[in-house]
């Protein structure tokens, strides 16, 4: 939860004039996680990681999908808020690209990416092993940017009772714009976590991020999401028994 | 393509009252095969031929999915549009349910029926050998009644450019009649095969089918859609060469 | 809420062969409202109480698109659960036809009726006089069958945080089939309101009843919904201060 | 038609860093307008026009909405685009706010700009006098940003036939930006013409001209556009007759 004052307090700082900044005020408000959250963390498979935590500039030539050094660095942050949605119980979902056989025609991929074969049956789709999903959690396969596009996670959010969504990783202004205009747009609060969200390009993730926030999402920063999952797991019914009996 | 007066010559005559038939004449109207067709085979699973061709009456007790005689009657014709289909080069969509792990929260299923599991990978849900799809078909896999929700195939038929949808598969009260009505309101022109399509239950389909014929598709007999498709596969530019080589 | 037992006590008893309801069985289970219902009533305008309490049989070649008897046999039932929604302070929708200039192209229809004009800007499509929408309704206006074609509402019930419907209206084989779907394809629990449900032909209407209860909703009887509603405004927060204020 | 050397030759080229440029040069290709187009005139309402062609940074106080300049200086060329759309005959659609009495539930709104009341029935979201719909145009209805979100466009797009769109209008970081990625993702072939689309800021603008270019649509220049439509007009069966009849 941040204030209305504390509206600006983001990574895009540096680089968004103030003309533009001022233009923009008028969207400026309190954030917050909205209510009955399910976590959504969004492409974190192999290829964005490959090469090692090195410029995407230089990586380029040989890991062209790589996001290196801001994929990397986002490592830890999303280790410990994927932590604090396990205790606070809320429902977690992932998604990454469709590799079966038979799945589309050609021509149906998530960008026009020249070049590219269709995603396959090898390791470069699946879950990057430090958040390996857990048996009940839900791993969505898409084939376009938006995981709302062509999948059934809006029937899933329904079934849960969901309301809301923490969204993060990749790329920002990939998949993480087109699904968190997605959400928004379909009736959920969107909270997208600053630290744990990534691309390949500074500028590209910093005004992709600073239109999402002022539009469509609130931008929190890992600190404060953790807070809050950890008031939910603190007042779940087990969490409450658990401290009744220590008493 | 069958004239108006030909409109009722279908297999609910024997059931629909006359006051009723009378009342739907609103509908009544040539049908036809529309422009740039794609085939949609639903659900021919291998669990709904289980117990080979008995009436599903007697095989509900030990193949509770199973259609029975209906499903086994409409191998023939069936394996007859595909064929045609296959020789006229139009895309071909089968569908199935998902059956990956993860891919669901519990209570996201097609029906309300009670004591199912939800679809694993064993073989219940892989289509039956008498129509195994080839390399170039699409295989959607759904968890709804209809191949429309949460699927990519409004995509899919998009970027193939396809208008038109010739349907068969089962169950007509399900998710034939999901998908065909999903089919109709999102623009497409839609021919019903009706000796390709069944259920459990003949009253059960057939009243579907006369619904399903008057408000939203052509329900057509194979014969006229082989037809069709076989002279759309007259006029491919290789037909053509092929005949005057011929020649 | 019925019992297991009570599942078949329903208006279909009479038509529906008892190999086919013992076929059905596997769908036996408890009915109930779902939790956060908001109300949905389906198409209740002019034209379908045009006539009188009427044969539609009779009424066709004038008012062909009247439900006669059928709707007006409907409308005290319906009041009296529109009523009861209200007084629990639940979301109310309604939908109707989209009558505006410049809407859709000629051929993007609900059914493929012949010779009607595209509904436009009289009362035809006005909601009756007994159901007048207040200010805080909302009336989604659509082109097709179902109220989630083509329409917000799937976000409206997100935004609102609606997670099960109430559902009554016209025809059962039609709108209310096809809204009824999709709002359990959605992952939104449903519960159809038998006595405020109606069709222009009885083999018709009972037919897709049992179709729709047995697999996709909870075909309920208005004085259950009723007392459910009920019991809601029993618990609202106002209706117990005026008690205490009553004390 | 622009070849893959003309792939960077657009608005852009000020502002982005030459690594960027180069990270994203894996999209490099020929640009083009698609087969069977139809032309979509997003947001051109009132609103956006008011105070004249100053900058938005200064009207901004009085006309919070407005794009001023920008806005007008893309008259001209819409004005030029919708002519050749006209006399090629492609279906034309317009999209602008919702306005109408109990059409949605406060919160569901395009974006998360505060202090704002729901559109109403003056004429803020009516379509601008120099580009006033014709009778046999489509106006959209919508309440989000995209155009496709809670709309029938998409079977108004099937129902015609068309595969592919040309786009045109404001604010391009918002719903111009949020509909082009659905229509990519929806399977469409997207042109998006440069001259006749727009924002408040040149820096946000850009960076999305860019950041869509590259992943999702064909930004092409209204010369470019126009003649291809020119081109369409020659070979419409009637323009034939018309030079026939005239020789």
């Amino acid at each position: 939860m941040a204030s209305t004052e504390q509206f600006e307090d983001h990574c895009w700082k540096d680089i968004m004039p103030a003309a533009d900044v001022k233009l923009y005020s008028c969207y400026a408000r309190r954030t917050y996680v909205g209510p009955r959250p399910a976590l959504l963390a969004i492409d974190l498979y192999n290829l964005v990681y490959r090469g090692g935590p090195q410029s995407p500039y230089e990586l380029d030539p040989v890991h062209p999908n790589s996001c290196g050094y801001f994929a990397h660095r986002a490592i830890e942050p999303t280790k410990r808020l994927l932590a604090s949605a396990r205790r606070a119980g809320i429902p977690i979902f992932y998604c990454t690209q469709e590799t079966r056989p038979n799945n589309r025609p050609q021509a149906a991929v998530s960008t026009r990416r020249q070049g590219m074969a269709l995603p396959s049956e090898n390791d470069d789709y699946g879950i990057y092993h430090e958040f390996t999903p857990q048996p009940t959690d839900i791993v969505i396969r898409k084939q376009r940017a938006s995981v709302f596009n062509g999948t059934p996670i809006f029937s899933h959010l329904t079934t849960l009772g969901v309301n809301s969504l923490i969204v993060c990783g990749e790329s920002t202004s990939g998949c993480v714009r087109a699904s968190s205009v997605d959400a928004y747009s379909a009736g959920f609060h969107v909270s997208l976590v600053e630290e744990c969200t990534f691309d390949r390009s500074e500028l590209i993730h910093k005004v992709n991020l600073f239109d999402l926030h002022h539009k469509y999402v609130d931008v929190m920063h890992v600190d404060e999401v953790v807070a809050h999952l950890d008031d939910l797991a603190s007042a779940r019914p087990d969490a409450m028994s658990a401290r009744v009996a220590a008493e």
